[in-house]
């Protein structure tokens, strides 16, 4: 048997894994809710209660950092990663939300492309949070991810200029964006996760 | 006759305070401005006051952390208590001021529901502010504020779906949506300086 | 010969004067895109390539952060500058960007003074930074700068209150609002780098 002098402090991981794997449960769900015209409400109730969940995870950590003295890392570092994984969620389930409530009936093809971008995100960002705990193989993922972000800005790029393009109406435009513009902001929150495991890194290198 | 031996830290107190009485003033012309359509310019410019001094109140408290050594609570949580204190307000004279600058004539009866939630949101953040001193009765404050937050997003998704319902025309709904939207981000900084409120008192307990 | 005790602090000076330096670059090359009809195209292209170089100028900055013990004034200082910086230019780009996507042939002619507030902001910044080595006449700096900013707003409103005046359609609306709102948060963007600069001053003072 091995006795653990830290037994606390570990869980940080533990709880940045969960708020992660939440956001591969949440671009499952995009995914399905964009391809699949079928139950469009009853998906958007699912993404709702993830990020329900995603909440739990993020007040968790943050009530741990508030009471706690020792910290792995930097409490900053700590609030921003739990900050930005939170955001990823807003912005995913907002984005479902607003298909819902604009009663969406048809998304440009490439939503698909944008939607794609953000499942893979978040399984490398899901995969990578373990590996804070030994600081090992992480440079692999920021990069991978700071990749995705490039391909996700020409998608988007492509996306506006495709909707600015005169075959669809203002009001139309305007519903379609603010999905686009929502999962653009996802994307950019999953750069900003990956720019904070990389100041962590760094630091403790 | 009582001495106090540490005069100069109490007035962090006061000057949040000041600066959430500030808020309730605002939220007040805030419902003058749309329920009563007689004098908006006048309005307007009350609310353009109100923000000018709600810059001053900030820009005392940044000053005072600025200059001091020992402060009644972290740092980064003055910092983000003055500033989200002072969103607040500039997202509410945003909103004033849209009104005035896009010559809108009739707003959608449901925003009437959404500023009354951020009176409420005022008087409830200025009730809390003289409490920080002690610690004390403050999470029926930030409960409270985190239901009317969830209330007001409510109100928000409503209004977002009655202006793309096909009633308004596209130049119409893209003016009501900035000053729906600002209204909107205004509740949810009322939230951030809930957090913020939250995060200092568990700290402190 | 003069012995420099610490020479790495030193470059801290440096790597934000080059940022800076790289923000004129693009604010005269989104005066040439607005003044000048001609090749969008090609100075779009080099507004990327400055924005390319202004990111390794920021991950400059962020990497010797991450790798110091000892910095002239705060890490979040120092932080909070570096990104402001950054945010100038990601604005900057974006705007030029958008200009191209959406093939704007036309742009209200108060898009001209919005730029020419850039680009005195842009000197501004870029002559203030070698005085943060000796804290020395920056006052005058962030005066002039809020004092732009404010004049900057003044100009955002008017060109809002003739986007909407009814001369343009809906879609074209849409799309030169992007394109000012990105100057404008980029003029708002100059300013945060201004208050920064007060803020560590006020310090060091």
């Amino acid at each position: 048997m091995r006795f653990r002098l830290t037994p606390r402090e570990d869980s940080y991981y533990d709880m940045f894994a969960d708020s992660a794997n939440n956001l591969v449960t949440g671009a499952r769900l995009l995914v399905e809710l964009i391809s699949d015209g079928g139950n469009r409400e009853g998906i958007a109730e699912k993404m709702r209660a993830c990020e329900h969940a995603g909440d739990e995870f993020t007040h968790a950590i943050m009530r741990r950092l508030n009471e706690s003295f020792i910290t792995p890392f930097d409490r900053e570092d700590i609030y921003r990663l739990a900050s930005s994984l939170d955001d990823v969620m807003d912005f995913m389930e907002a984005a479902a939300d607003l298909v819902v409530l604009y009663k969406i009936d048809e998304l440009p093809g490439e939503v698909v492309d944008q939607v794609e971008v953000l499942e893979r995100a978040a399984e490398l960002t899901a995969e990578a949070m373990p590996r804070l705990r030994g600081m090992k193989n992480l440079s692999e993922y920021w990069i991978e991810i700071n990749r995705l972000e490039n391909q996700g800005d020409q998608v988007y790029r492509r996306l506006l200029a495709e909707l600015f393009g005169g075959e669809y109406d203002a009001l139309t435009v305007l519903k379609l964006k603010e999905v686009v513009d929502q999962l653009e902001a996802a994307a950019d929150a999953f750069e900003k996760v990956a720019n904070t495991v990389e100041s962590i890194a760094v630091k403790e290198s």
